[in-house]
C-alpha cells in the first residue's frame, strides 16, 4: 500500500487555459478527488478515481475527509478554484492539521500553486496591481469586522491598491456596502473602482467605476473587487475602450 | 496583412509545470518573442519566429520594441517571468502606450496571467498568505523611499502579512536592511520571516527565521522575502520540518 499523500491543488479560475499542467497531473494521478462540488464538476470523470464532493461551508469537514482518506493510503488531491493558498483550501488544511490526530503530520501534505482570483481580474483590466497592493476579505465569519476596519484604514492611508475578496454573500450583504463606506471617507470620489465577476467562465462580467458612483450591491460572491491607489489610472483605447493600470513610479506622472 | 497584436505573457516563476496552457499557446503562435533574455532562454527555439532579447533594466525599451512590432503587423507575445500584472512588464506597457505612439492605443493589446513568485513561494512554504495581506517592492527606482516606509508601516500597523518584491539589488543593497529596521521597530522579534529564492528552479532555496534574527542580505534580487502577521505560525510535522501557515480565523486560536 502506498503510504498516501495530500495534494492540494488550485485549479485557477474557470477555463482550463489558465490550469497549470501540474495540476492537472496531480489530479490525473490521484485515488482520491476531494472538494466543493462545483470545483470538481469541472473535471473529467474517472471511473478509477473516487470523487467526494461537498457544499462550500465546511472547509474544515473538507480537510479532514481528505487527510483521513491520506492516512488510510489514499493519494489525495484535494482541489480548490484560484490560487489553494489565496483565501482557499490550503490554510483550512494546515489548521485541521493543527488541530486534530497527530499522525496526519506524518503525511507527505504540499501546496501547489495557481492563477489566484486576483491576477486573472487584474489580467482582464490591464495592470491595476502593478504597484503596491494589499488584499482584503471581507468576510467576518473568521475575524473580528473591526480587524478588517482596521486593514481597510491602514490600505487607504498609506495608498495601496486594494483587492477585496469575498465581498457579500446572502448571510453578510452588508460587508461591501461598509466597507465602501469606510472608502469613501479615506479615499478621493474618482478613485477608481472596478468589480470583476466570474472571471474566466461564461459568466465573466466587468464594471468599471469610481468610488463615489460605484453600487456595493454590484458584488456577490463571484465578484472580486479591486479600489485603485491615486496613482491608478483609465488609459483610452482607440475603440472607445480602455485599460486601467497603476503606474509603476509614484507620482511622477501626476 | 495580420493587424498586429501584443500579448503580454507571464511564464510562471520557472518550471513549465506552472506556465499555463494558455502562455505555451500565446508563445508558439507569436511571430516574434519579445523578453528578457533568461525568459527567453526559457523557451524552446523555432526557426520561424523572430526573437528580440534584451537586457533586465530596459522594461520601457522593450516595451516599445513589442508595441512597435505589432504597429508594423507582427503578432508578438512580450514574455515576462510569474505574473506579468505583478512588478512585472504589463505596467510598463501601459506606461509606455500612454506617452507614446497614439497609434499604439489602436493594437489589441491583452496581459495573460501566470503563477507569480509570491503564490508558488507561498505554496512551498504552506500557506503563509491565507490571510490578508499587502504587497510591497522595495525597489526605490521609480518611488521615493518614503512611499516604501508608509506602506510597510500601515501594513505591520494593520498586522497584515507581507510579501517583499525586489529586496535588494547590486545597486542598493541596503532596502532590505532598511526595511528590516522599520519592521523591527514595529513588530515582535519572534515574528516569522521566510527567505524564498529562486522558487522552481533549480537552485531553489528557502530560509526560515525570525524577525529578530534574520540576516537581511540573505536576500538578493530572486529572493522574495515574507514577514508573516502575529497570528502566522510554524507547525511541525514529524519528518521535523516545518509548514508555515496564517490561519482564516483571527485572534481565536492564539
Amino acid at each position: 500500500m502506498s503510504p498516501g499523500r495530500l495534494d492540494i491543488v488550485g485549479l485557477g479560475p474557470g477555463p482550463v487555459e489558465w490550469m497549470t499542467p501540474e495540476a492537472r497531473a496531480l489530479i490525473e494521478k490521484a485515488t482520491d478527488l476531494v472538494g466543493y462540488k462545483s470545483y470538481l464538476e469541472r473535471l473529467p470523470v474517472s471511473p478509477e478515481q473516487n470523487r467526494h464532493a461537498s457544499d462550500n461551508r465546511v472547509e474544515l469537514d473538507r480537510a479532514r475527509a481528505g487527510l483521513d482518506l491520506a492516512l488510510d493510503g489514499a493519494r489525495v488531491a484535494l482541489v480548490s478554484g484560484g490560487d489553494p493558498g489565496i483565501f482557499a483550501m490550503a490554510a483550512a488544511v494546515f489548521e485541521a492539521v493543527e488541530a486534530g490526530d497527530p499522525r496526519w503530520r506524518a503525511r507527505a501534505i504540499e501546496v501547489h500553486p495557481g492563477v489566484s482570483a486576483m491576477l486573472a481580474a487584474a489580467a482582464r483590466l490591464g495592470a491595476p496591481l502593478g504597484h503596491d497592493f494589499a488584499v482584503v476579505s471581507l468576510s467576518d465569519n473568521l475575524k473580528p469586522w473591526g480587524v478588517i476596519e482596521r486593514r481597510l484604514l491602514a490600505a487607504a492611508q498609506a495608498d495601496f491598491v486594494v483587492a477585496l475578496y469575498n465581498p457579500a454573500s446572502m448571510a453578510r450583504p452588508q460587508s461591501i456596502h461598509e466597507a465602501f463606506a469606510l472608502l469613501r471617507r479615506l479615499k478621493s470620489g474618482d478613485t477608481i473602482v472596478a468589480f470583476a465577476r466570474a472571471i474566466g467562465r461564461p459568466d465573466e462580467r466587468i464594471h468599471l467605476t469610481t468610488l463615489a458612483l460605484a453600487d456595493p450591491s454590484r458584488a456577490d460572491m463571484s465578484t472580486l473587487v479591486l479600489v485603485g491607489s491615486t496613482q491608478t489610472r483609465r488609459l483610452a483605447r482607440t475603440d472607445g475602450g480602455c485599460w486601467v493600470y497603476t503606474p509603476r513610479s509614484y507620482g511622477a506622472a501626476q
